[in-house]
């Protein structure tokens, strides 16, 4: 895949794919993807092809298909595919000649646009554009037009379109099928019911007809098949004469908010109304209502330029705020981003420690009343961490390590891919012993509350949240007689591929912070902390640095045997090492999946000295396979640290096309929601230089030699501060003269009204 | 689709695809369909293109996907399909270049051979072999071989193949995942179980590898993707040296009578001790063994010769039997034949009337146990049919218009395709009123008990089904006081465009004969018949013929309208008359779907003089659509009795065409099974002229003019009779000399002990 970044207004806003390739299609699918976060589409082809997925995912519909099974984000009927006839050919680009092709996502606007000059099997010639959105304006909307025209020859078109609900997850059905009818001879409705959950969903589709611009009336049979309402249309028209069609589709739910208090019948009645109503307005209006919101609410709000010899970085930058957008369910608090979005079965439309860690900073820096929301769902959450803490015989609230609905709880699954040496399933232990996503969370809560200084937040949910999760470690700790400390035993730290180790530091570290913010919030709120917590804080074991600067990952990890990793570090697969090692082999070696003791370095900063971090950098990086895209942020942001500027910079590299790079199958599965958020990092923590320290804001920069310049905003204690950094100087503009902030640049605090400009390096 | 009849020894024995055409995948994959009547599958390609069905049933599986559905055979896990990467590119038909080709079903041994000679979009070329087989001989096992040899350079060969769970019917999902693994490093292993029925089906397959026939142990690894357990193999070969793989798979359920007392682990340990076993003798020992079946229970038990001018009316009736062989659960009297057999989700794997009146004299003729097997069926079946008969306030069995699993009931689904008006799904009437199958099931227990004599069939099974269908029909009827007799109204006829009819003749007719026969076999018995039946049976209305001498279809289709059907008949099209009228329509007017006072002709063919048939047959037949593939058959006979003998012919050529035939959609939700009984009955009791006639034997040859001889064997109480006839003699063979029988030939009659000789034409 090649990327061209657009020219003019369009310049690194556009991700292209200029050659079709029937091997790309899950590439494309995932890095064109649709969305607006109520729900996200996968960008298959109207046309079908062999390996496509075709993806509609609507937020918080989990439905559990079997009890031996988790809950996931089912499929929801998918209204994008079309068959297409031409003068009795089927269009498929597998067959006949492409003469032209072009497909493009422009983020700027959210509008996907396929070009294709295509010669049937006949030798006859047709021109065909595809475009289509999800509508940000009005978030159960999709729009499609197809227009397409002969080239040489009169047109006879056959097209199938309509709401297909035979679509899986994978051959698992989470839907009962259920009525499909007609609506005032123009709207094609398609309910579906979760199984479990009893989710309704209800996709409604409407199709307009132009020819060379004037309103058309085609002729048409309307088709039933199990799960399937469509209409067959049969359309002629002159050479050179467009047809056009414009179909939109409307998804209702009853887990909508909007749609609590209704019943089926009533849902279904507003969806034909509300889509009736908004397809007269035609797709360039609904396009235009769309792009305007993406304007308003994203790319006005928080805009990043990058002035830098590679366009790439700006494109890079620009894709992962799109995505990041597309998955967030903004609408909803009762929901959250899956690890892989709203794009892909992967991690089944599950949170995990990414929200948190990698992506909320994001957020809490640039549109905090979204942070606020993702982190109210996990306080909506609580009910499932509280169980999960009683069924462990543990106190307070163990955050699940994969968490979907409300009151689910834990749900990871327990059984994962081959072992190839055994032959049998392997057992996931995340659920079980993945623990440290409880300290994530409070470390969350902390962040968010330092840059926003939202007491309101705080005072609702955000100390209940800390308390409760300060409590679990208290009960949690383990007490050695041996050494007189707390320890934390058999847990997975962030790198999975050491299972049931003891003292993992990160876990360890983080307990420690959730305790301590627990014991300072409670002193803050006039309260006496508990005696219990300040007791165990005290004797709580943290792994320190040993004479070599290093710090153990865990208790055994440094005992183990090394091993020559070149061959899996430079491997096309993630999990290279899989097809030589199982699990257990790779859990007796000092292999990292991806950064453990680095990323606490990275969270906890000011614990650790500038020596320290260079020793575990030194220690860690070449023993970690960044198998994880959770990796190499962090990495990038240490480097920076570090001093490492150019591999800082090609690590971001790297980072950045883990979607976006030349892998056909790296996104198959979903996009990698953190590596977006850790890319947001990388860029304005890591290069930027942003830091809060301990509540106060640092801005160290560290421009990659090619950036001329930085331009982003910001959100400090509910202001915004526009940030201009180039190779020497750093610019902090203020809207709100009536406050002043202080910011240290490399060791020098400015305190300011309106503005400072500050030359950083000569 | 043209079709080659082989040369040699496997002259008329092939059906051939010449040439690969995307656009005929449903067509090839059923009409080369294999299977054992254990289990059946679609011939789906090795790789994968959009528009396949991929279908494995297993008969008698049925489940329920949810409460508002219908039973049905579930979609069991996929064996046949494998990834081909040849020197980086996948093997896909629809790309590079086929320099040969050519797929055959072998009728004669059940194996199905594709070869091709493909030239890669790299130009590099390969010479791939195909081969398969579901064996007859063990039913449990499939075979399959695969031969690729490149032609111009060395090989790196990547195969995916394993067992793919992720199959559905039409997007449902019957199964909950069970356990996947590896047995004894070679034995791939999937549990699935059917979420309603809860039954266990355990699907294993292994591989063996040759180069260059020499045994090989290629590289590999193993995945497990959800539902789906497969190894890649990696494999290097030089140029001109085939690489061979043997794949054998077995299939195994807890319903299998051989499984009842077994747990899960059993089952699971035996298949794979079986298949390890199996696999040893290699493919082309149990394709042997398999094709020494076929040739023992099958060719030469009931041979058919056909010597005429055009071999295709010898492979229409070959084609006929093995399908009819594939489709019937011979193993397991729990079960009975599907309405497109196991080779398509059409009709869910339902039994309908087709079995007793289409197929079933195939059997009773040529194979009499399978035949009482089949009917034992029904009598097992009869719980389902006192419940459905109490539901509705009727006494006696009232067999279900569908039947599924014996104590189901009644399992036709409520609901249709779209009524074009309306845009609303039309109410499917059958399972409701189509009552006539409680007296064609009577009719095939007569038919069977006349042919073989079986009493101790009879006693056990025959009566009871006779007494209780009568008791169900004596209660149905309804007294009309206007005049003064019994009267069945609101029913669903044989042609089902006339739905809510009263006093439809077949239905009327077929309700007299069942209890006028639970009359006769009380007498019989030494039993007074009851005497309610008597006064009811003397009483029952039965439509006479009007002075024209027709006999009306109902009470009130005289009367409506008609219309010119001539665009409707020889449309390319089943139904095609929905595309202008919806059926509230199609009920007001005088058209009709199929065969329906004709087949009550065929049925109770003494009961109506030459006359009065050729009055019906000129009135109804231009009436008739054929929409059912059970219409052609019925014509086909009455055609050949009423002296039309070339347009007998004709129909017959359109009957054996439904399935062998050019359109490439016909096939596409499966075999057509009731018509490939109906095929045989063309030719045996068609141009055969063979009739069972109140218990006697009668032949009156009518064979086509292209015909010169027509070689079959039946069984007449018990004794193979061998029969020739050419276009002016007949023979009759007996083996046994101890007994006698008669015959009638154009009202003449013959008493024979060992042969006999009759000129039947100068």
């Amino acid at each position: 895949m090649i990327y061209n970044y657009g020219t003019g207004d369009q310049e690194n806003w556009l991700v292209l794919e200029p050659v079709f390739n029937s091997k790309a299609l899950g590439k494309c699918e995932v890095i064109m993807a649709l969305g607006n976060g109520y729900m996200g589409m996968r960008s298959a082809t109207e046309e079908r092809y062999v390996g496509e997925t075709r993806n509609t995912f609507i937020a918080g519909t989990f439905n559990r298909f079997h009890p031996s099974e988790v809950t996931e984000l089912p499929n929801v009927a998918d209204v994008f595919q079309m068959r297409i006839n031409l003068n009795g050919y089927p269009f498929d680009l597998t067959t006949g000649e492409i003469q032209e092709y072009k497909r493009t996502i422009n983020l700027k606007t959210g509008e996907l646009i396929r070009t294709v000059t295509w010669r049937a099997p006949d030798q006859r010639r047709y021109q065909l554009k595809f475009q289509r959105f999800v509508s940000l304006a009005n978030h159960h909307l999709t729009g499609q037009k197809v227009t397409i025209t002969a080239l040489e020859e009169p047109l006879t078109l056959k097209l199938f379109s309509g709401i297909d609900g035979q679509m899986t997850n994978s051959g698992v059905q989470h839907f009962i099928e259920g009525e499909r009818r007609l609506f005032n001879q123009n709207v094609l409705q398609l309910v579906q019911t979760t199984s479990e959950s009893h989710i309704d969903v209800v996709v409604s589709s409407t199709h307009r007809f132009h020819i060379n611009q004037q309103p058309h009336e085609p002729g048409r049979i309307i088709h039933m098949d199990r799960r399937q309402i469509f209409y067959e249309y049969d359309i002629q028209s002159d050479q050179n004469t467009p047809i056009t069609l414009e179909k939109f589709s409307y998804f209702a739910t009853s887990r909508d908010l909007s749609h609590e208090a209704l019943l089926l019948d009533e849902i279904r009645a507003k969806a034909v109304e509300a889509l009736s109503k908004e397809s007269e307005k035609g797709y360039d209006a609904l396009l235009l209502e769309s792009a305007q919101a993406w304007e308003k609410t994203l790319w006005s709000v928080c805009p990043i330029h990058i002035d830098a010899a590679d366009g790439f970085d700006q494109l890079a930058i620009r894709f992962a705020q799109y995505h990041l957008r597309i998955m967030t369910p903004v609408h909803d608090m009762r929901m959250n981003i899956g690890a892989k979005g709203l794009t892909g079965e992967g991690y089944k439309g599950h949170t995990f420690w990414d929200t948190e860690i990698f992506i909320l900073p994001y957020y809490s820096y640039t549109n905090p009343e979204i942070a606020k929301r993702l982190l109210t769902y996990r306080y909506l959450t609580l009910e499932g961490a509280r169980r999960k803490a009683k069924e462990n015989d543990y106190e307070g609230a163990m955050y699940p390590w994969e968490s979907a609905w409300l009151a689910d709880g834990e749900v990871t699954p327990v059984w994962g891919a081959a072992d190839i040496v055994t032959g049998e399933s392997t057992k996931i232990w995340s659920g079980f012993i993945e623990q440290h996503i409880t300290a994530d969370i409070a470390f969350a809560v902390w962040q968010y509350y330092q840059l926003t200084g939202d007491e309101a937040f705080m005072t609702a949910y955000g100390y209940e949240i800390i308390f409760e999760t300060a409590r679990f470690w208290c009960s949690r700790l383990e007490w050695s007689d041996t050494d007189q400390r707390y320890h934390i035993n058999q847990v997975v730290g962030p790198d999975e591929y050491k299972e049931h180790v003891d003292d993992n530091a990160f876990t360890n570290y983080m307990a420690a912070f959730n305790i301590q913010l627990a014991i300072n919030y409670s002193e803050a709120l006039g309260r006496k902390a508990p005696e219990d917590w300040i007791y165990k804080l005290e004797r709580l074991y943290l792994p320190e640095p040993q004479r070599d600067g290093v710090i153990p990952q865990d208790s055994t990890y440094l005992q183990k045997p090394t091993l020559d990793l070149t061959r899996y570090k430079n491997s096309a697969h993630v999990g290279e090492i899989f097809r030589t090692y199982n699990l257990t082999q790779v859990n007796a070696l000092q292999v990292s999946k991806q950064a453990d003791v680095m990323i606490l370095m990275y969270l906890l900063e000011n614990q650790f000295s500038p020596e320290v971090k260079k020793a575990n950098w030194d220690y860690y990086e070449p023993k970690t396979l960044h198998d994880s895209s959770l990796s190499l942020s962090t990495h990038v942001i240490m480097a920076t640290d570090l001093g490492h500027d150019s591999l800082a910079y090609d690590l971001f590299k790297r980072a950045a096309e883990i979607d976006l790079g030349p892998k056909l199958h790296s996104s198959d599965h979903g996009i990698h929601a953190a590596s977006l958020g850790g890319l947001w990092q990388s860029i304005i923590i890591g290069f930027g230089g942003v830091r809060m320290i301990d509540g106060r804001l640092r801005i160290n920069p560290h421009l990659p030699e090619g950036w001329r310049s930085l331009k982003f905003r910001i959100f400090w204690k509910g202001e915004p501060l526009q940030i201009t950094i180039t190779s020497s100087e750093l610019q902090v503009e203020k809207t709100d003269t009536q406050t002043r902030i202080e910011i240290e640049v490399f060791g020098k605090y400015y305190i300011f009204d309106e503005k400072v400009r500050i030359v950083y390096r000569d």
